[in-house]
């Protein structure tokens, strides 16, 4: 038996049925580099983030610090493209596959954001700075 | 200036001051395939399911719906052998590459939980179920 549909989504939007936000109208979002198969980043999306996403063709996450739409990009010009978008099983996590632009998703100026890996019981740095990120941030793009 | 080390961890714990746990005393890990690159899954970590992982070389996630450790496989038998462990720049999200026995991350029964695609305005599934759920839980190993 299944629940009735209690949304107000129009149904051009019943996709959004799908989803299942957190307490704070949040889910997580996975980018991962679609040529690479690098997995970039984690960044989280509310509901209108998700909506600009699909419509505008690239990564718009919420910002939980600034508690604001964040254009990935909008200041580094390091936009992340969309090629896919995909749901998990429970409805409470997304994967993005994306084409990086400038081929750096850290804020840092590495590729991804994971570069510290657990080795002799420390994390140690295994990824390279790709551009100083005083360069990346100066351009104001 | 660093703020001083209010931790409690021994030194060879101090690994785990980096982490920046969510108000629940969570973070995000998601799996990826070692070999194929595949992003598996995303669950979640407490600091004791992190020790543990790190301890036993297998991923150890903590349940939000039943409080409690997880083993992943323990009911399936898909366990998942760690290769690396990594932490993103800010701390609050794990990377870990395993390799995932039996091929089957999902409790559907497929390879990974990201089987829906959203294509022409709705979710498809686009993956197919690899082994029924039934038999992967009937084994009770």
């Amino acid at each position: 038996m299944q629940d009735a549909d209690t949304s107000n989504y129009p149904k051009e939007l019943s996709w959004l049925n799908e989803l299942r936000w957190n307490e704070d109208g949040l889910v997580p979002a996975i980018a991962r580099d679609t040529s690479s198969g690098t997995v970039l980043m984690m960044a989280w999306m509310n509901e209108e983030s998700l909506r600009r996403t699909v419509d505008e063709g690239c990564a718009v996450y919420w910002s939980r610090s600034r508690k604001a739409l964040w254009r990935k990009g909008e200041s580094s010009g390091n936009t992340q493209l969309i090629r896919s978008l995909r749901l998990d099983c429970d409805g409470d996590t997304l994967l993005l596959e994306v084409e990086q632009q400038g081929g750096i998703a850290c804020h840092t100026g590495r590729e991804h954001c994971f570069y510290r890996e657990f080795i002799d019981g420390e994390w140690q740095t295994v990824e390279p700075v790709v551009k100083d990120p005083k360069e990346i941030y100066a351009q104001g793009n």
